[in-house]
């Protein structure tokens, strides 16, 4: 028989052990919501930094698209789109800066674009220098001389001489030695005087070995083209030397950049005699009719055009000379 | 004196009292604290919600913007920012789809632009008009024809009759029509076959009244330009017909849109002769040489360029034609 006082005693007891196991659980069952609400506080705050530092770095892009004029700042770079690697000699000349300029101009708005700019000099001038520099775009600065008997005089026409050839060189033997089979992308060809519109771009970006279109204002016609049939080239459009191998201009075919790797050895000849220079290198590729990929809606578009700007005639520089002891402000940069 | 009996009671009930504080405690604390959790937790969500959806927005427009070149979306807009208005004159030939193009991709870098474009025919071309709705740009098409007996001929040098009078004329009818003096702008009359720097168009934008700046390869010098002494025009660096109220080329000036509407009916004249178009135009707006706003770094840098563009010899059409019955596909486009 348990005594009245044991029971009182027991009860307390169960009554204290029921408390405790009751605080037990009232603390620990709001402190696990607790830490759970606590942690999930932690992560969204972590989110909200992390959307915060996103949503930072698009504003800055979008603001430094706004004042692209002044920034020259573009989103330049997406994930897995071929690079684009543009080879452009130029020479020192008066057009030369304001070609370079509007011709840039142009590039700025090409994603994944990579412009290697070989200068036909000794040493890079200034002017090139300080113009890749301010440009906004990606760019590698080349220099290549073209040895004396091989450069046009002032007044030799332009077709006399092989010109751009060991420029162009210079940056195909860049391209070997700074890029390799892993790197996904197209070569090519772009002259400084030319015309390229910006839908070329977007057609020459998926080359699988070598594609080709329309270059207007070429060869003495409105404009030289492959003829395509069932989406294959069959044939040229072309008067000027149509038994050439490739009868194209420089600027109307794109090699892709594996493949071009392929023949790394591949290079323009100084030998060879006018128009020839587009069937010598992709004669070194091995690259046959069938294997030409066409674009420009089948060649039947015009994204590319073979303009010449004309040469400015300094005719009253010397005649200020003459008149006033000097002519232009000669550190005024043209 | 207490009894042991009851100091135990009295122990028990304190103890009691306390157990039930505490658990009180203990449940409305973290109860307290788990409130305010969740009301945290909800406002982070809340936030990170708002942050996708404003992160998703800038990232359609910067993929809009990456894709410009299929899609040719841009911003174009910035709210307070003075709007350009360029009057391009253009007009048939060979090389006019290259010009405009390689043109309008530089200005498709140009928030707040307005490009006013009139055709020298009678009639808008199927070109031109084909080549606006694709550009991307804001543009108004306008068309004035030249009367035959001032039109230049095909064999005639570039300066012997007055090129794209009639034309600006239009481009400014349609300002005065269109434009009121609420605008906030500035009128910029643009050759389609010059060359113009980026960052020109940061420099004429805050034009109070006209400003001027040098232009390259013009007038038979490096560069004609406007002299600069302490911030003001004080006389012009030309050698050809210096004697001219403003002896400088169309693209070296610009006139503030308000400014012009207070003379409404300032034209260009086809009856003065060669060289005096600007200072016919100045001259009815009133304007005297300090009034004048240097641009470019007090016009000692060079941000446009007066190059032109060779006219395409097509010799080798008509040999086609003799040698095959035709010559290159007229319907395409170059």
């Amino acid at each position: 028989m348990i005594s009245p006082r044991f029971k009182k005693k027991y009860l307390f007891l169960l009554f204290f052990v029921f408390q405790f196991f009751l605080m037990f659980y009232i603390s620990w069952c709001p402190a696990e919501d607790l830490s759970r609400m606590e942690k999930l506080v932690l992560i969204y705050q972590k989110q909200i930094m992390t959307q915060e530092i996103e949503l930072k770095k698009l504003k800055v892009t979008r603001s430094k698209i706004y004042y692209r004029t002044e920034q020259k700042v573009l989103p330049k770079y997406i994930k897995d789109l071929p690079y684009i690697y543009a080879i452009t000699p130029t020479y020192t000349r008066l057009e030369q800066k304001a070609e370079l300029t509007r011709l840039s101009q142009t590039l700025l708005h090409i994603p994944n674009f990579h412009w290697i700019v070989i200068e036909d000099a000794t040493t890079k001038t200034e002017l090139v220098t300080k113009f890749l520099k301010n440009s906004g775009l990606n760019y590698t600065h080349l220099n290549a001389l073209t040895p004396k008997h091989y450069k046009l005089e002032e007044k030799d026409p332009n077709w006399l001489k092989p010109r751009g050839v060991l420029q162009r060189n210079a940056g195909l033997e860049w391209i070997v030695t700074n890029q390799n089979s892993k790197s996904n992308g197209v070569i090519y060809f772009m002259d400084d005087d030319n015309t390229y519109s910006l839908k070329l771009f977007d057609e020459i970006r998926f080359t699988e070995k070598v594609s080709v279109w329309p270059v207007g204002l070429s060869g003495g016609l409105r404009f030289e083209s492959p003829i395509v049939t069932n989406n294959e080239v069959t044939n040229w459009f072309v008067f000027w030397k149509p038994e050439r191998p490739f009868p194209m201009d420089m600027a109307g075919f794109a090699i892709n950049l594996k493949f071009f790797l392929q023949y790394p050895e591949a290079r323009f000849s100084l030998r060879v005699q006018r128009g020839y220079q587009e069937s010598t290198l992709l004669s070194q590729l091995h690259v046959k009719l069938n294997d030409l990929e066409p674009k420009a809606n089948d060649c039947k578009e015009i994204l590319v055009w073979h303009t010449r700007t004309e040469k400015t005639k300094l005719k009253n520089e010397d005649k200020l000379k003459l008149k006033y002891g000097h002519g232009s402000d000669l550190s005024i940069e043209v």
